[in-house]
């Protein structure tokens, strides 16, 4: 099965796709007027729609169906969103979108953190991995990837959200502090919970910053005594949630 | 910390690292006479040493203890053996070997299946990186690549081990056939215990492949209902039984 992305497909509708999904759809499969193909707008809904003019740059669909229940399904309960130091080499980084958002990320945020060797990467790039991803996965949730903020900034945007009364969500950071308290990520993780992990960057979290994700409310957490690369630590935590989850 | 690789180390004697770990030592690191390093044999075994000659092409090690127990303690009691069909682009298998090797792989074999892009896939460039990534997630455990074999020929060879009275490791088979009953893989995969996961290439395994590791007591599991890349697959089962075990 071929999945397509549309923005601003509706039900009921007539919607075009951008240049890029209408070569893919007219120039590379050769689909013509009258085709029928499946169409996610990315939030969570999928389409079943007929392709009403075949132009290679401006594809129009016609909407035929609401989604199908069996993709629909795969709609998580639950989230996760990953708060990671991008890494000196961004390769790995486009690695890490492309599996995360296969195995379900929620979202994934960009942290410059003090011991960050990089404090700048483009979204723009990760965002059209994440897309070709999302299809390929067959998944209608496009992760948002927001672009790179200091974990000072980004901890008190979050502190809202966690201090807001619901103590349900999860939030963790994983420090590789030997010395101070962690648990086990197998044993801190809980089912149909949304969950929140920041990973440090190669050089891991200054002690200024573990106090301050302490102070917000995050939870040590271990992957264990091995020394793990950031975005493998980062694709290890969104692999246990699927996991637990059975996203 | 920084760990070296011997494969010819041995309690309370005199060993030599290879060029490239010579190189690393008195090049990269600079250290000298007398400095001491830890060292695995790959096999389980971390020595500390001493430096008795900084030769960067022949750098003579003195073993001065035994393994440290807490890098010892990581020895797994129970390994994953992961059977994969490489991928067309080699750059994914390397990928998934530095990423399994981190996550604790313990036997990596490569299968031709009928459904192959690649029949080929060159095992000594994987083997470098497996070593790198032992060495940089400080295990202690090269696990073995199996040069590309056919699924029938592996599957042969496999059969002796289950059919030899132990019916307590566990041998699955990640399929992509979802009108065929499989087990989702949280159910299926017990903590302790030896277990073996076949992946198949881009085009899933064959019928007759599916029948033949049936009739090889394969039980067929499912990575859920998205369409993960064979390499995501593999890593998955990897970063599961990861989960499960604490390694």
């Amino acid at each position: 099965m071929q999945l397509f992305y549309c923005n601003n497909i509706t039900d009921g509708g007539i919607c075009t796709l951008d240049a890029e999904e209408s070569r893919h759809a007219v120039r590379v499969l050769r689909m013509h007027e009258g085709d029928t193909l499946h169409v996610t707008d990315g939030l969570g809904n999928l389409f079943l729609g007929r392709i009403v003019v075949a132009d290679p740059r401006d594809c129009s669909i016609e909407v035929t169906s609401p989604a199908k229940t069996d993709l629909m399904a795969q709609q998580p309960a639950c989230k996760i969103h990953i708060a990671v130091a991008p890494t000196k080499n961004p390769a790995r980084m486009e690695w890490l979108v492309e599996k995360a958002v296969e195995l379900g990320v929620g979202e994934i945020s960009l942290l410059q953190c003090d011991h960050s060797e990089r404090s700048f990467l483009k979204t723009d790039r990760l965002e059209r991995i994440a897309l070709s991803a999302m299809k390929q996965s067959l998944r209608t949730l496009l992760p948002a990837i927001h672009p790179v903020v200091t974990l000072d900034e980004w901890l008190a945007a979050q502190q809202q959200g966690i201090s807001s009364g619901s103590l349900k969500p999860l939030h963790f950071i994983a420090h590789c502090e030997a010395d101070k308290p962690r648990t086990p990520l197998s044993t801190a993780l809980v089912a149909n919970t949304d969950t929140t992990v920041l990973i440090g960057p190669e050089g891991d979290f200054s002690p200024r910053e573990i106090d301050m994700a302490f102070a917000a409310r995050f939870k040590p957490v271990s992957f264990g005594e091995n020394r793990l690369r950031t975005e493998t630590a980062a694709l290890y935590a969104v692999a246990a949630f699927n996991f637990v989850n059975n996203l």
